[in-house]
């Protein structure tokens, strides 16, 4: 089959993917190029497919749809046109792991998916993003995971809750000024390291829960370092010992 | 004095600094945000001063010139209008340190100013970046930088020619497959390490011409890392010999 119009049903839908609300309401989101299309379906989160046409098929056992070119720039969301589209349902949460990373309101897309990235590199298996942190299902997070989000245990939820109902982690979060250097705090079993907003740093009342607080080694000419960095520095760290 | 028309000349001449020929040809640049203006200021890059009507003098020792809602709004880059807008002249170029991070046609904004930030952090003296990655001068990477690209000695140039003039320096490249890790070579006095482009890596004609290659140690489940977070953790490591 190949769709042409951009007023077709099921295009209208899918271009209705881009909204948040309407992905949750689904529970469905989309990626785009063919690395991440292949981590999908390797994964087993691919269940449809849609193929600029003149394009190959991908995969015999997904369904998909041909369509025109007008088409696939209506559902994209690259400054380029897309080959490939495909459909995923949402992650399954799985259960909580020993190594996690703990955002709090985390903002830039680019940060939330080097993050998810650096967390596959550096054997922390769970990643847990507060309510009020950019989505995961984000384009732009997607795109900045390069595909690592099939691999690891991503949950989104209330972390206050979790730091007070889950008292067997190692609770630690970051302080430029103050806690002792990474290098220097015994690794327990179970961590769970809080990287707080872009801006304003962690939240005083998951700031209240924290057991320790750590920094990172650096030059006083610099304030802070990006969050991005700060995260895979400390799961570096951690996995290093 | 207030401009209020946007076809003013000197506004239309600001908004041409949003185009990198134009900053190129009048060697000036423009900063938004208090911070950045700050440190614009403390560093003696910041010439004249563009201010919201309504906000305050920031420099008795600055040329300002107060601008209305509108004409801020045609000025500015960002989403959200600022209450000051600085122009600058270009950084001056300094003699080159003993530890300078190489980047081969880095891309991402966001990428080259989280780096710049980090070179701060972790003592590296110079950032040298090829005349084709993203312009320092680029709103978005100067954003990124959160200031800290007036700590710096900046230097664009031809990196391959660089490589060739300077034998003192060990040119260490990253490649995930080959190399040793980072933890384990020796660390001179004079070192350059250099960050490949964030697709296609390190371009041929300057890998051959690496001394050495180093990895970051991480899960084989991750093909690589997000180029800021290796030049970041590249450059931790080397501080901390």
């Amino acid at each position: 089959m190949l769709i042409t119009s951009v007023n077709n049903n099921k295009i209208k839908e899918l271009v209705k993917l881009k909204d948040k609300k309407y992905r949750d309401k689904v529970s469905l989101f989309f990626v785009e190029g063919l690395d991440i299309i292949e981590e999908a379906y390797k994964k087993g989160y691919l269940i449809e497919l849609y193929i600029l046409e003149g394009s190959d098929i991908l995969y015999e056992d997904i369904p998909y749809t041909y369509v025109s070119y007008e088409v696939m720039k209506k559902i994209s969301d690259m400054d380029s046109v897309s080959r490939y589209y495909g459909v995923c349902k949402y992650l399954d949460e799985n259960t909580l792991g020993n190594k996690i990373i703990i955002l709090d309101n985390i903002q830039d897309p680019g940060n939330l998916g080097t993050i998810i990235r650096s967390a596959v590199a550096f054997n922390f298996d769970t990643v847990m993003i507060s309510n009020d942190s950019v989505s995961i299902y984000n384009p732009k997070v997607i795109r900045a995971t390069k595909g690592m989000l099939f691999n690891k245990n991503i949950i989104t939820c209330d972390i206050d809750d979790f730091i007070s109902k889950n008292k067997e982690y190692l609770i630690i979060g970051t302080d430029v000024n103050d806690g002792c250097d990474i290098k220097n705090i015994d690794i327990p079993d179970k961590i769970a390291i809080v990287i707080g907003n872009e801006g304003r740093g962690i939240r005083d009342s998951v700031r209240d829960k924290c057991d320790k607080f750590v920094y990172i080694k650096m030059n006083n000419d610099c304030e802070s370092l990006n969050a991005g960095v700060s995260a895979s520095i400390l799961m570096y760290e951690v996995m290093n010992r």
